[in-house]
C-alpha cells in the first residue's frame, strides 16, 4: 500500500499560520500591502508545510469557494446598487466573484439567503442588513460584515457616522432659516433610521433651542419613493396655514419623492419649500432641481468592507468614512 | 476488494433520459408543467438507473455547481437592475443562486467575466451583451442565453421586439402632430439601438411621407442620463428658430437627462417639448413630469430566460414579449 500524498492547499497554509487565505494570497502575489510579521509567518508555514504555489494555482482556480456573497435589501434601490457595483469591483480586484441575494426588507428570507450562501463555503458575506439585528446564528468560521446599517448582534460593521451626517443636514435647513421643518425617518426598526433621526432631530433642537417659532414634525416610511410622496402630501395639502418650508429625509428616493409631490401639489422648489436627501445616489443630481443631500462614502464603505473580508486580522486604518454635505438646488433661505 | 457503489445523481438521471437537470428536478417536485412524454421517459430512467432522490437530496444541496451567472453591463443602470432583481426572484424559485457579474460595456472584460463563471459550472448564464457580438467560445454543454439585446453570434436570446415597440413612440409623436423630431439613439454597436433607430425612423418617415415640414435628426449616445443631456443641449440652445418640438430618446436614462437639460435651458416639457423614452423603469413615473415611455416586459424578459436556462428543451409558449406604449404627461399635442 502506497501512502497518498495530500496535497497541501493555499487554505491549510492560512490555517497553520493562522491568517486568512486572502492574505497568503497576497503574500504569494508578493503584494506590498502585507505587513513584515505576517509576511515572514506565512513565508514560514509555506516551508514548512511544503506548499507549491504553483502546482496549487490550478486547483485553486477550479476551487469554487472563491465567491463572496452579498445580501441586500433591493437592487433596484440605487444606492444599494452603487453600493453593489463597488463591492463587485473590489471584490474583483481579490479575484473573488459576487453571489448576490435579495433579502426584500423579509427577515427570514434574510436568513434563508445567509444560509444558502454559507452552504457554498464563501470566503465571507457582506450584509446590508433589512432590519437590527440578524435573526440567524452567526458562524465562527466565515466573516460576515454588515455594511451601512448596523445591527445589534454583529460587531463587525462598516459603515458611515449617520449622525454626524444627519446633523449636517440640521446645520444646513438651519442656516437657511427654515423653522418649521418636516423630517422623513425611515422604517422604525432600522438602527440606521433611528440614528439618522437622532442626529438630525438633535442637532435642530439645540440650534432652535428657545425660538417660539421652531417646529419640528417627524414621519416614519420605507425608504422609498413612494414614502416621500405619501408624506409631503400629508404635510403639505392640510397644511395652508402653517405649511414646513423645509422637508429633510433620510433618504434620497424619500427626497424625490417628496420633489415629485410638491410638483403635483403645486408648492414650488425650493423658493416655497426646500429639500434634503441623504445618500447623494447618481440620480440626485438628475432631478428637477437637482437635490441638495448628505453624500455617503459608497466607495469606501464597499472597500473596507471586502477588506475585512479577505483579511479579518487587518489593522490596516480604514479609509475615510465621513458623511459630506452637497448643497445643489433643491434647498434656499425660508420665504419670509 | 469490494466494489465501490457510485452514488446516482439527478445529473446522471438527466443524461439517461437526455433532459436537463432543471427537469429532472421539476419531475422529482411533481410539477404539472412537465409533458407527458417527458415525464415517462424521466420516470423511466430513474427507475433503470436506480436512483434514489432523497439520499440524494442531501448531495444535491451541497452542490455548488447550483448557480446562474449574469452578465450585464452596469447594475447602476436602473432597468438592469430591475431584470436582474426579477432574475434573481425567478432564479430562487428554481433553487439557483445567482452570481452577478459587471462588464461595463467592455467587451474583454465581458469575455473574462463569462470564462469565470463557466469555470465554476454554472447550471447556465444571463447575459446582457454589452455589443453585438460575443467575443468568446461559446461552450456546447452549458447553456448561455442573451437577454434584451440580441447578438449576432447566439441563436439563444429572448427580447421584446424592439422595432415594433420604437415604432410606438413614432406613432405617438405623429398623432400629436410633431413632424420636428430628434431620436436619440444608444451607442452604434448594439443592435439593440439600431433596431429601435430602425423601428422608430422607418415608421415616422412613412407616416410624414410627402410633409414638407417635416424633419427627423438622429444623434447616437451611450444609454445614460449624460448622453440625454448633451444631446438636448445641442439640439434646444443652437436652434431657437427651427427648434424641435419632440424628443424621442432609446432609453429613459437619456429622456429623463434630456428633461433636466431642458429644464436647465427654459424649455417647458411637454408644452414646448415632447418627450419620450424606452423601458418603463421605476423613475420613469416619478420624474417631472411623468415619463411617457415604452414599457418592456422586464418580468416576462426574465422568466423566460431562466426558464429557457433551466430547460433547453421546453417547448412551452413563451410569455408575452410585446412592448406597450404608457402615456404620462412629458408629451402633448406639438405647439402650432
Amino acid at each position: 500500500m502506497v501512502d497518498r500524498i495530500k496535497t497541501v492547499t493555499i487554505k491549510d497554509v492560512a490555517k497553520h499560520a493562522n491568517v486568512s487565505v486572502g492574505t497568503v494570497s497576497r503574500v504569494l502575489a508578493k503584494n506590498a500591502t502585507v505587513k513584515q510579521p505576517l509576511l515572514i509567518r506565512v513565508n514560514k508555514s509555506i516551508e514548512l508545510l511544503g506548499y507549491k504555489p504553483n502546482l496549487a494555482a490550478r486547483a485553486l482556480r477550479a476551487n469554487k469557494d472563491d465567491v463572496l456573497g452579498l445580501v441586500l435589501p433591493d437592487i433596484t434601490n440605487p444606492f444599494f446598487a452603487q453600493v453593489a457595483k463597488e463591492i463587485e469591483l473590489e471584490a474583483a480586484r481579490h479575484g473573488l466573484a459576487v453571489i448576490l441575494a435579495s433579502s426584500f426588507d423579509d427577515h427570514e428570507k434574510e436568513a434563508r439567503q445567509v444560509r444558502a450562501i454559507l452552504d457554498r463555503s464563501p470566503t465571507g458575506i457582506i450584509v446590508i442588513p433589512s432590519t437590527d439585528s440578524l435573526s440567524f446564528e452567526l458562524p465562527e468560521t466565515i466573516p460576515i460584515i454588515t455594511i451601512d446599517r448596523p445591527v445589534s448582534n454583529v460587531h463587525e460593521g462598516v459603515f458611515a457616522d449617520q449622525e454626524l451626517g444627519a446633523a449636517l443636514a440640521a446645520d444646513h435647513v438651519f442656516e437657511l432659516g427654515h423653522r418649521n421643518i418636516v423630517y422623513i425617518a425611515g422604517p422604525k426598526d432600522t438602527i440606521v433610521s433611528e440614528q439618522r433621526k437622532q442626529g438630525f432631530s438633535a442637532r435642530i433642537k439645540e440650534l432652535c433651542k428657545g425660538d417660539p417659532a421652531f417646529k419640528l414634525s417627524v414621519h416614519h416610511g420605507l425608504f422609498d419613493y413612494e414614502a416621500g410622496e405619501k408624506v409631503a402630501r400629508l404635510v403639505l395639502e392640510n397644511n395652508s396655514g402653517s405649511r414646513p418650508t423645509a422637508i429633510v429625509a433620510a433618504s434620497d428616493q424619500q427626497a424625490i419623492g417628496a420633489l415629485r409631490e410638491a410638483r403635483d401639489i403645486g408648492v414650488i422648489v425650493p423658493t416655497e419649500l426646500s429639500i434634503v436627501g441623504f445618500d447623494d445616489i447618481a440620480l440626485a443630481n438628475i432631478v428637477v432641481p437637482r437635490l441638495t443631500t448628505i453624500r455617503q462614502p459608497i466607495e469606501a464603505l464597499a472597500k473596507t468592507a471586502v477588506k475585512r473580508i479577505i483579511d479579518p486580522n487587518s489593522n490596516e486604518a480604514d479609509l475615510d468614512l465621513t458623511c459630506n454635505l452637497i448643497v445643489r438646488t433643491s434647498t434656499t433661505k425660508a420665504p419670509q
